[in-house]
């Protein structure tokens, strides 16, 4: 039974693949009666079980079959965070077909190129995207039916389109989960680069398993069956963060929010509910708080918030937890990494800091999660000391780091067997990674590098500044130096001295801005971020002051 | 590049194999100043970190490969929870090896016939069981050689063995960990049934990891980097419910008690490194608690316990919580299990129960975490219902449940794919199952059964009860009647009439003892559990005083 050779043995356990649908099975079976709460388009709350899904998500999966879908290929959502949403999640992966969520932020044109670059079978979408589902179609000839996440009454008279209702009503239940390798592509996500067409991650169940079993660590998302989660992030951006996997692993109940992402929609979601925990990106959390701010509200039940996908202002996390007493947890992520990278909470050698250190640790971007790996490189490939000082490239590798692009061949992505994030970190003694800056983003002062990141993160802690983002203009003599753009606080005052005055002794004298500008609005993307190239554009020409003529 | 077939298509992120090896490599890089502390046989304190743990592991690592030990062979330790048998399960396995942990408890005859039926290569010893190894080595003949967890110095002068340091110092600690298969054996565990000769248990690093990742969650170990964990349970036993795995992936600082497991060492251990979490089984923490009460202490840092591996009797995490300000994790586990299966926390449907409500839901063995699956069936495999009355066979499978004894054909210990735990239970609505018997230990009574866990748990709340065991005996007319056998608490009074005055009220009359009978002790076994069939061997002959002469 047992060779002596020099080669493992195998062990004499049960083997079963990480499947996707094994999730929604467990959080049916063991936790049934927990609710998904969804507010839907017309801003009604729409309320069900996880059981009530996964019976929904079966019928869906048998109607994804008499539609012709196979194994492999790809059903595009176009949808907001809702129950429909999360049953196509289910239904789709669960049935070895990929789930492909587009960004319905993204201009027609760009939708359409995805759509076909990705080769969609069907596109799922809410009801208010028929005039840009109008607009797409004739772009995207492979694309068997567009079908609208409602019931034939809410489909306008002239609309002869299928509708997700029917469909379901026109299925059974009975549907048994395919059982298949875990390697299996289970969904596909578009990232929006700067430059060139958008490429895609196909993620696989295994991936999306493990990394969904590191976000319910006490030391990432912490999720638990007493938690009730709203991910404000959207499901159409790197899948929620995991939120509609690990909630059904941890037994959360799920509040979905749709489309209005406003502080006073979110306020009320919150309270009604009673969310414990939430995740999403900055510029959104600024809106909640702006609205409780102004209004003199509490929470009542909201305890931690994971906050990435940008830097989040020091600024903003002090407010979370000095004014709201809510836990904030910094977490770096991309889409290439599914998207959980590092956390940042604090551990036992922190424990006996004072406030003010314990603050400056969780400003950092955070650990890595076990299953993941990370280094920063120089130039030349060298890795570099974990000093807390020496910046480079921050590369990734690991159990749900993307191998190649959709459509590339295997390890098109890596260098030396490690994913280039395209940002520029340091790592300190203790393993906290903190990002300075986008390799591109980057100012290349006199040969040195200044952190964008650093210089927008104090703009903000100033009480009149909203927004801020600082860019490198060039210089004849230092080659760039840092320009900030601002956006002020409503009613706020605020000058260029007075502000260019609050940098003294927060940092090095050169890293000083050379110059402000003060704007009404900063450009956002479709996931949220503030666009640097944009507003590089917009100041290319930009004069600096510190520029003799 | 992506076929259209309806097969599935393979996902496109990084796949490397889930190994044992890389939970100490995550340690040293991201938690390398984490102290791992030891108690050695001789008192001592031992103290270093999970760095220096990797590099003398890499140094043993090379010492195995050098004693021409291939992949798949079986390493055997005979050792206390102690920092050499740490790195010893990270050089065996992480090197291909298999780790085979064996029971110093057992009889030299059962401990040389499972080194023989495991074929273990080497077997590594603490220094106090060199008599135990003179015994054994005459009747193990392939064993090539045993070696002393300790230095030259510490030898007896006439002892011709080698010796752990000698190894570690003639080895160098430039070693690459191998990458292999996640599916290869990783250790190995014998159960000691009841009867016949002990069955292996063969677990895999794919299980192992998983296993680990399952027991950090917040429902279940809850285990963080701010944690100090003490596994008081032996790493013989089930590999110390997997904590030297789980305390890498986590970084949590490691305390290991050698084989001083008396409250006095233990309460100090706990107090002098700050142990916040720790587990075992429950007659351990009744040592504990008889010092801590005796003496008047209180515990300064320690704040949860998980109490598994035989039913936590109510009275004990009443104390825990109540008195010592505890959180008690029961948790229901075996070896075939790798052990966790299930654990006892509370939901959000529980928490707006009172106290009184909350304490019962907790006395449960608890919900299953995400990666395996239970079910209870009556004698003819029907599933019972979840109602928490209809009480059956416990079934089991999922992602570390074994498959198959060691030397046994695949799937060879199961029933329609599942475990068959060969304990009793109930599930109610909410999938909180409770243990009510050992198959073997169930009492038949006019043809129903009765629970003896929960007449034992009863009795155990008494407060002149030390230690209670409940057996069913021969009766006439009812088949079997249960008699209850008791340890008194030192010094204290009961009589028989008393303490079955005592169930009044509490339980279904027809359920009461019908005899009661004070002893000294009750038999521990070599895992820390009351041994029923001894006593019901003991007590075959009993005469209850319900049968009529
Ligand atoms: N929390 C628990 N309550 C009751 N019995 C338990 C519990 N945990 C483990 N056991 C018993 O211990 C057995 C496993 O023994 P072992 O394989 O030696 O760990 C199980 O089959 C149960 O009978």
């Amino acid at each position: 039974m047992v060779e002596e050779c020099n080669s493992p043995v195998p062990g004499q356990m049960m083997r079963r693949p990480l499947l996707i649908s094994s999730l929604l099975r467990h959080a049916d079976r063991y936790f049934g009666q927990r609710e998904i709460v969804s507010r839907n388009e017309d801003g009604s709350i729409h309320r069900y079980t996880w059981r009530d899904c996964h019976t929904r998500t079966r019928r869906m999966a048998n109607a994804l079959s008499a539609l012709g879908i196979r194994m492999g290929e790809r059903v595009a959502t176009l949808a907001w965070n809702g129950y429909r949403h999360l049953e196509l999640y289910y239904a789709v992966s669960g049935s070895g077909a990929v789930l492909h969520t587009l960004n319905p932020r993204l201009h027609p044109e760009q939708l359409a190129w995805i759509i076909n670059d990705a080769d969609d079978k069907l596109v799922f979408f809410e009801r208010s995207f028929l005039p840009l589902i109008a607009a797409i179609a004739p772009l995207c000839p492979s694309v068997q039916a567009f079908i609208m996440l409602g019931s034939r009454a809410d489909l306008p008279a002239h609309a002869s389109m299928m509708t997700y209702e029917e469909l379901i009503g026109a299925h059974g239940g009975d549907y048994t989960w395919p059982v298949f390798e875990e390697d299996a592509a289970s969904s596909l996500c578009y990232t929006s680069g700067t430059t060139g067409h958008p490429k895609g991650v196909l993620y696989s169940h295994r991936s999306t398993i493990l990394h969904s079993y590191s976000s319910v660590m006490p030391d990432a998302m912490n999720i638990s069956a007493r938690d009730c989660v709203m991910p404000v992030v959207p499901m159409f951006h790197v899948n929620a963060w995991g939120l509609p996997y690990t909630c059904a692993l941890a037994g959360a109940k799920l509040v979905l929010p749709g489309c209005a992402l406003d502080g006073r929609s979110l306020y009320q979601l919150f309270e009604e509910e009673g969310v414990t925990f939430s995740a999403g990106v900055p510029t959104i959390w600024m809106g909640l708080l702006d609205h409780v701010r102004a209004n003199g509200l509490r929470f009542s039940t909201f305890k931690r918030t994971m906050i990435g996908g940008a830097a989040c202002p020091p600024a903003m996390s002090d407010a979370f937890r000095d004014d709201y007493g809510i836990d904030v947890v910094h977490a770096f992520g991309m889409t290439e990494l599914s998207p959980l990278a590092t956390t940042c909470t604090l551990q036992a050698q922190h424990m006996s800091m004072t406030k003010a250190e314990k603050r400056r640790v969780l400003q950092a971007q955070g650990h890595v999660l076990y299953g993941v790996d990370m280094k920063v490189i120089d130039d030349d490939g060298a890795e570099l000391p974990w000093d807390g000082e020496s910046s480079g490239h921050l590369m990734m590798r690991g159990q749900w780091v993307m191998d190649s692009y959709f459509k590339q061949p295997p390890g098109g992505a890596l260098r030396d067997g490690w994913f280039p994030t395209g940002d520029v970190a340091v790592i300190d003694a203790d393993g906290y990674m903190r990002i300075t800056d986008r390799s591109k983003d980057v100012i290349k002062s006199g040969g040195e590098w200044i952190g964008s990141i650093e210089l927008e993160n104090i703009a903000m802690t100033h009480e009149a500044v909203r927004l801020a983002a600082c860019i490198g203009v060039s210089h004849p003599k230092w080659d760039e130096r840092p320009l900030l753009v601002v956006v002020r606080k409503q009613g706020a005052v605020l000058d260029r001295d007075t502000l260019l005055g609050f940098y003294e002794g927060k940092i090095a004298r050169w890293w000083t801005p050379d110059d402000v500008v003060f704007v009404d609005a900063l450009p956002i993307g479709p996931t949220g971020k503030v666009l640097k190239n944009r507003i590089r554009e917009q100041f290319r020409d930009h004069r600096l002051p510190t520029v003799r003529a």
